[in-house]
């Protein structure tokens, strides 16, 4: 059976697996990407990674129809380079070509939230839609867009930072150096930052987050957020619906914009399901245009962790052209 | 000579014209819409002012290939239906059909700001341009937006939505039922309501706005600024400054997630020229992320109130291939 070769690259791990026509994810597998020993070392890492994976589908008797990478940062998809990553710390590394030498099979890339966006589009929450927003809440904001049934990329490649959209022009600075950007209100080190604010007045000793803060404040995670909101703590609670709020802003604008058929939200902080997606769709409700809000419908993402993988794959033509038939 | 006839329909006024392959826009002419006199009077108007052109036009030897309508607010352009236009007070109103049966032609249609961005993609600012965002500032901002060399209108053709970004959550009440809205900071009514609340201050009377504002506070308009910012003065700057500012907040939002080539500025408000997209393009410069800002360019439309009629007429298409030709 027909298959290829999947590898979403982060900055702190490689997430890979073997796509079949028959839509299974096999042999997924997670490894320390180790990034401070260098491009050379990784891209060793990842050839290794890959080599193992390539000799279990072929003996499992799988033909292996090509490799995709899904990479951080800004690419040069054309000629297979990573072009700036500050997750890797890489600049101007050839990626695809020592790959395929190593392999000897063909390789695609694209960055990883549009791989990412690959995945829910071809298996996942976007099955069948032509135009939507795939929007990844982690530690920064992500998204990758489809519109009339094509990735829509942007002519250098950076379309789709709908996480850098200005909601507060004099906010908080932005990893972007912007001030006041989605990423800032709605990401997990902002949600973090707000749950530090609202325990330092005087609901703080009540929260179930207080014993955490007042050990190590700097230590809170929006993870930790995410647990006490779900076991009902109420200033937990208040922190994700601002959060919430936040996000439903910025996707009512993407949404006048874009008129999108769906918005998907997936990535680690969108755990928090509709203690964040509940407020969202309600600030979306209030502000969005009536013709396009009532078109669109806003989803969780499907696959979780083996989008990456999932999406990367489908990189590959010959797979994807099977999984589209 | 191949040509085509466009028409614009504005709440106020309706502009037409022929054009012909050679890109000359003929016998352009402006009569009033007189919408209070009901959807029938109005077509029975459009189709005196059609004919007349049309009568021109095969009396000067163009073969007219056919008729390009650009109509406000929502369409259904497939059954060529004006399904809602607050502009026209025209609910589920079928256009192409009359038209078509008046004239003896074929009838094309499309929203008013997608053919104004029509006309200035194949004839002014846009040409030869994949990726583009035309913006309209008026009395409201419209835009339309060209995507990998096509019109991107959106699965229920309400995409570009631009001028209905939240900018301020608790902000002025927008035409929209939003708050905040871009559309409240930098069209027409929004830069006069910022000048009034300036002219109410201190230094209001030193400004060369104060006979007209201390005479009609609410007759004082966006030209009024416009003029008295040409003529230098500092007030009136100030208030197109902070329009600009925040024009270019909400364009680097969109160079953000768009990532076009190119973002050109029209309709009346933007005459104010450099005194507006001055502070417009600082604020993208310091707020758009880098690989976009440094892609884009902003400029102004070309075709002033041509481009209506202009795209118009561009959307028949044996014209419009002999004009991409």
């Amino acid at each position: 059976m027909l298959a290829a070769i999947g590898l979403d690259l982060g900055g702190t791990n490689m997430a890979a697996g073997v796509l079949t026509a028959d839509r299974r994810l096999l042999y997924a597998v997670r490894r320390p990407t180790a990034a401070q020993a260098g491009p050379a070392a990784v891209l060793g890492r990842m050839a290794d990674l890959l080599r193992t994976l390539l000799e279990q589908a072929r003996a499992d008797g799988l033909s292996v129809a090509g490799i995709g990478l899904g990479l951080p940062g800004l690419l040069d998809t054309r000629q297979g380079i990573s072009v700036f990553s500050p997750n890797t710390g890489w600049r101007d590394v050839p990626v695809a070509e020592p790959i395929r030498r190593a392999l000897g099979l063909p390789v695609y890339l694209d960055n990883d939230v549009r791989a990412h966006t690959r995945g829910e589009w071809h298996l996942g929450a976007g099955r069948g839609v032509d135009h939507f927003i795939l929007i990844t809440l982690g530690t920064g904001i992500g998204s990758g867009i489809v519109l009339r049934g094509e990735l829509y990329s942007g002519p250098t490649e950076s379309a789709g930072e709908v996480g850098h959209q200005t909601l507060v022009p004099d906010g908080h600075l932005c990893g972007c150096g912007n001030h006041g950007c989605l990423e800032t209100l709605a990401a997990g080190p902002g949600i973090a930052r707000s749950a530090r604010a609202v325990l330092a007045g005087p609901d703080g000793p009540a929260s179930r987050l207080w014993p955490l803060y007042s050990v190590d404040p700097n230590g809170l995670t929006a993870a930790d957020v995410g647990a006490a909101a779900a076991a009902g703590d109420s200033l937990a609670m208040g922190v994700l619906a601002e959060a919430g709020r936040w996000l439903g802003i910025g996707l009512a604008n993407v949404i006048n914009i874009l008129n999108p058929d769906l918005v998907i939200i997936g990535g680690g902080v969108a755990a928090a399901g509709e203690l964040l997606l509940g407020p969202a769709r309600r600030e979306v409700a209030a502000r969005a245009m009536p013709v396009p809000r009532r078109h669109v419908r806003i989803v969780p993402a499907a696959l979780g962790r083996d989008a990456g993988p999932i999406g990367a794959a489908t990189l590959v033509p010959e797979l994807r052209e099977e999984l589209m038939a």
